[in-house]
Order: C-alpha cells, then sequence, then structure tokens
C-alpha cells in the first residue's frame, strides 16, 4: 500500500572502491507507503553527514551493513507529519536514522521526539551528537584545569571546534591541529583558539612545538596515526589523552589495522598518562543537563555554534564527499525540507 | 681517611655491547673512607636486583647515568653500624642506593629508617618496590571487580605474581602470561592462579583465549609490545590496562623507539577502554596504610610470599643476568651480610 506522496530518495548503489565518488549514489523517486499501526511518517528537514556515512558503506562497523540498492543510511531531525495510533502527536519533532529521503515511515520506537531549545541546526551540531562528544570527552574525559593546553586534532570539524571553545571556557589554552591554514585563521579569529597548526606544513614538528611551549596537558584525539604519536611525545607528566571515535573509529573497517602507534606504553609510564576511550552514547543518561549548559553557553556567546548546511537533499554525495575531503568548517548537514511553520 | 675495615666491591667496568655477560662487571677491594658530619656507615643485607640495573648501563634513563669503573648501583636493605652527627642511631635499618659492595658512606639524606614489620627479605619483596607496584598499579589503576578477568604479564616475576594474588583476593580470576611451563604450574599450583599460559607456545593465541572465555578486564602490564597488543583484542568493554614501568619503562634506552602497538587508538576507542601508566613512586604517600594491608595478607596467607634469595655479593652479576633471561620466580634478590643479630 502506497500513498499519493511521492518520496525522492538518494540510494546506495555501488560499494565505492577507492575514494568515495558520486557513482556510489543513485537517486530515485518512489511513493510513500502507507502507515501500519504503531508507526510515524516523518518528513526530513535536517540530514547529519558524517565520516560514520562512509565506513557505513564498507560494512563491518557497530551499525548494521548497508546494502547496495538501499536508501542512503543517515541520521536526521524530522517531523512528524502523521501516525497511526504512535501517541506521537502529529507536528513533533524528531531525531531519527531517517536515511537520505524527503520521507520516511518509522515504527514508534525508532523515533525520539527532541525537546527544542534552539534553533533545529543547533539540535544537530553543538546540541547535537557532535557538540555533546566534545563536553563529555573533555569534560569527562580529559578533565582540563585552569592554566593548562588542551591539543585537539580534526579542530576545525564538528567536534574540534566545541573542544576547543570548551578548553577556553575552562580557562586552558587551546590549540588546534588542522589541514589548512584559512582554517586555523578562523579558529584564532573567530573561536578564540590560542593558536591552530597545520600538519601538511613541513614544519608541522616545530609549529607545534612552538604552539605548545608548556607542553600538552590533554590531548583531544579525533585522528589517530602519527599526530597521535607526536602528541604522546609532547604530553606533560599527569596528562589525558581522550579518544574519540569520530574518526578513527568510524572510517575504518578493522579498528585494530592501520599503522602502530610508537610510544605506548613506554611513554604512557614514563609520563603516567591516561588515554581513555569514550563514546557519547555511554553518558546518555546526563545529556540533557549538558544540553541545557551548552544552551547557557550559547546564549551568553561563550559559545559559537559553527555550522556547515549544504542546501537539498540532491547535494547530500557532494556533501559527504566534501566532508571526506576535509572541506567543512564546524557541523556539516543537508538542508532536505524547510523547518516547520511554527 | 680511610678505616681498617675493607669493602668488597662489584665494579661497573664494561659497557656491555649487547646481551649482558659477567665481563662486564670486576671485583674489586677497596679500603672503607671515615665518616665525614652528616654521614652514615652502612653494611649492605640485601641487593635488589632489577631489570633497571641493567637500563642504568646504557644511560639515558631516569637516573644518572653509570660511568665505567663505578661501583655497581643496586637498592639495598643496610644496617646502619656508624654514624656521625645524623641523629640516626647505629643498629637503625634503612633502605639506601648503597650499591654492589658490602659497605658503603651515605649522606643522612640518601638513606631512608624502616619500620621493620616482617623478615627483612618482605622488606624487599611484598612490603618493598615490587609488592607496592603490583598493590597500587592493580588496586588503584586497574581496579578489579568481583567476578572480572584480570591478566597480567611476567606473571611469575616479582610485581607479576603479586598482581595475581592480589586479583583472586579482591574475588577476580587471575590469568598470569609467562615464557614457562613450570613456572606456570606453580602459580597455579602454589599461588591459586585460575590459569596461566606460555607466550613462548606456538598455541599461545588460542592458548590465552581458553585460558579467558570471559574476555579480560584488566590487563596489568609488564611487557608491552606483541603481548600489549594481543590483550588489547581481548579486552572487554570499559577495560583498564594498567602500564607497569618494571620492563617496558626501564629496559629501553628510548621510550618511544620500538615497535608500534596497532589498535591504539582503534579499540581503544570502541571498547572504551582506559591505558593508564604509573609509577609507584606517585602513591607514596599511601605506602604505609599499603604496606599494613600487605602484612595483614601475608599473616592471613592470603599472599604468598614469593622470593628468590641469592646467596653472596660476588653472585650478583649471575643474578642479574639470569633475571634478564627470565630466570627468577619471584622478586630476586642478593643476600649480601646476614639478619643484624636481634
Amino acid at each position: 500500500m502506497t500513498t499519493a506522496l511521492r518520496n525522492r530518495q538518494i540510494l546506495y548503489a555501488h560499494r565505492p572502491t577507492g575514494t568515495l565518488t558520486a557513482d556510489a549514489f543513485e537517486v530515485a523517486d518512489a511513493a510513500v507507503p502507507s502507515l501500519q499501526e504503531g508507526e510515524v511518517l516523518c518528513r526530513t528537514i535536517l540530514l547529519s553527514i558524517d565520516a560514520a556515512n562512509r565506513a557505513w558503506m564498507q560494512g563491518r562497523t557497530y551499525r548494521d551493513e548497508l546494502h547496495e540498492g538501499e536508501v542512503m543510511a543517515g541520521f536526521a531531525i524530522c517531523e512528524v507529519i502523521d501516525e497511526r495510533d504512535t501517541g506521537i502527536p502529529v507536528g513533533s519533532l524528531v531525531t531519527a536514522e531517517a536515511g537520505w529521503q524527503e520521507y520516511s515511515v518509522q515504527p514508534a520506537r525508532g523515533v525520539n521526539v527532541m525537546p527544542v531549545l534552539g534553533p533545529l541546526t543547533h539540535h544537530m551540531s553543538v546540541l547535537g551528537i557532535t557538540g555533546l562528544t566534545a563536553y563529555f570527552g573533555l569534560l569527562r574525559v580529559g578533565r582540563p584545569r585552569t592554566g593548562e593546553t588542551v591539543l585537539v586534532s580534526a579542530a576545525a570539524g564538528a567536534t574540534g571546534n566545541v573542544v576547543g571553545q570548551l578548553a577556553r571556557l575552562k580557562g586552558a589554552r587551546a590549540v588546534g591541529i588542522t589541514g589548512s591554514d584559512t582554517k586555523n585563521a578562523f579558529l584564532i579569529d573567530e573561536l578564540g583558539f590560542d593558536a591552530a597548526v597545520n600538519y601538511r606544513s613541513p614544519a608541522f614538528g616545530d609549529d607545534l612545538r612552538r604552539a605548545c611551549p608548556d607542553g600538552v596537558d590533554v590531548y583531544f584525539d579525533n585522528v589517530g596515526g602519527p599526530t597521535l604519536e607526536r602528541a604522546l611525545r609532547m604530553m606533560n607528566m599527569g596528562g589525558r589523552i581522550a579518544c574519540c571515535g569520530a574518526v578513527s573509529q568510524y572510517d575504518t573497517s578493522d579498528p585494530a589495522a592501520g599503522g602502530g602507534i610508537h610510544g605506548v606504553p613506554g611513554l604512557v609510564v614514563t609520563k603516567r598518562l591516561r588515554m581513555e576511550g569514550f563514546i557519547v552514547i555511554d553518558f546518555a543518561a546526563d545529556w540533557p543537563e549538558a544540553v541545557q549548559q551548552l544552551v547557557g553557553w550559547i546564549a551568553s556567546s561563550d559559545i559559537k555554534v559553527v555550522e556547515d548546511v549544504v542546501d537539498g537533499l540532491d547535494r547530500a554525495p557532494e556533501a559527504l564527499i566534501g566532508l571526506l575531503a576535509g572541506d567543512n568548517v564546524g557541523k556539516r548537514m543537508v538542508r532536505v525540507g524547510p523547518d516547520p511553520e511554527s
């Protein structure tokens, strides 16, 4: 059973063999199925674009594998526009694994009704998964103290930029690593980072040492690999490394693969380091409190919201391809439809 | 100024180029110098034999480099047999960096008067640095809970054997890794380890999985390298790795050298692991309390004291060479002189 409503979709059509290209996707036009009991019909408003999307195309992650021909998977903020015996009012705003399409039918348990505390885009960025990842990873795992130095990689990304701003807010020195001088200027001039270093520069090592004259107390690791090794060598006694899943977890099919990390456990011992992995879901019970704090800091301009909104569902493939190449500044998302009329 | 007292010494004579051999040492016979104000004359009773001794011969460790021709350095329990205006009574038992010799002259600040709570050998083993390393590394860093699995490498060593026994005492499953089936039988039959695995066996990986059917919750790492990598793959969600300096720190001149560790940060993130380095000195304020507890557990036979005492100063070189080859079971020490008459 279908409805008269047409649903534009982007399918995961072909497994990419190397770097992701637009060939992996196909546009489709389907009818929206009729609702069964216990289901809601969602209209997609904002679609999250994440490195994780790429990993899903390779299978073998924490998520079910994505198969060729299916609607491309993605996390979204949606409006409930119809429902059948779910108790969820039409007009509710929800988060859901809606996929890359204009409409989706979801079981009621597949959606979470959102309390709306700010612009919807904020719920995708600072008040969403990436902002909360910064919040819990820095404040609960890294635990910077006043006057300490916090180093963060992928610093212009959705999580990294919030890490640096929170570090400043806690009285720490914030130093970012990105692959672009333009991004670095933005971090320093617009977000108040104390310094930022380009890992693509041949003088990266020297630049980093100059940017962290007192060493590093907290390293928020979004990338692993050689940058993690370099950070290990710069850590101070009693330093903490918050290992974040954002890139190193999602963008590999085997988390144990890749080059080995030197200095483990040698430097971990001599410097009494704590390296700790975390996933934001582990802190779910404390999300509401964290969101309240973040809302306050946004209101007081202690945290600037950095968003990178790409307009139109059809541009989702290029938005993801660009994200993987490091094009984005702040949280990248695709606007699929307008905010609800209020 | 010297005294009539003769002092047998073992000198660090030649820097070893590869595996340590007896050629590196020479026996000497010196006069004992007269005491200056503020000095004590110590008679060496027990000499600690540690992997660290070997590292000192290469320089570049946390300790001052040892130079050829000097008395070989070593930690000892001594009796004060003379003193000059130090306030330390003759007859006091002290710990000191006395070196490999029968007598040593020390500034008063170079010795620590020991409260004697058990046989002197216990103060070198379970109540000494290695036992305290096991205590703080396991209980403060690893923090095993009842029913969890604790894996420890170098499990028959001075620290490792105590780690396993403390794990059992805390209601955890204790699994040891050593390089010898004989040691493993000893761990299981005499010390109550639940299982022990020989890393030299071709079936090591399978053996280890069988020994840890529920995975590993706490890994007490004494060795780093491939064994650490293997443990990383076996860790459970929320697992903890206590990185101990005993071998990986002391036995290398550059703690950042050696092979890289795969699985960092990938597995650290996906499994939410905490890897934490520690050095027992960091817990010095809590040593007296820990020693009291350990004394109690020895008295109740909850902890068996495993010691490997080699008799005679002249055998110190072979004691160290053997330790580096993994010959010892429990804490290796050299008896240089008799306990004081009581």
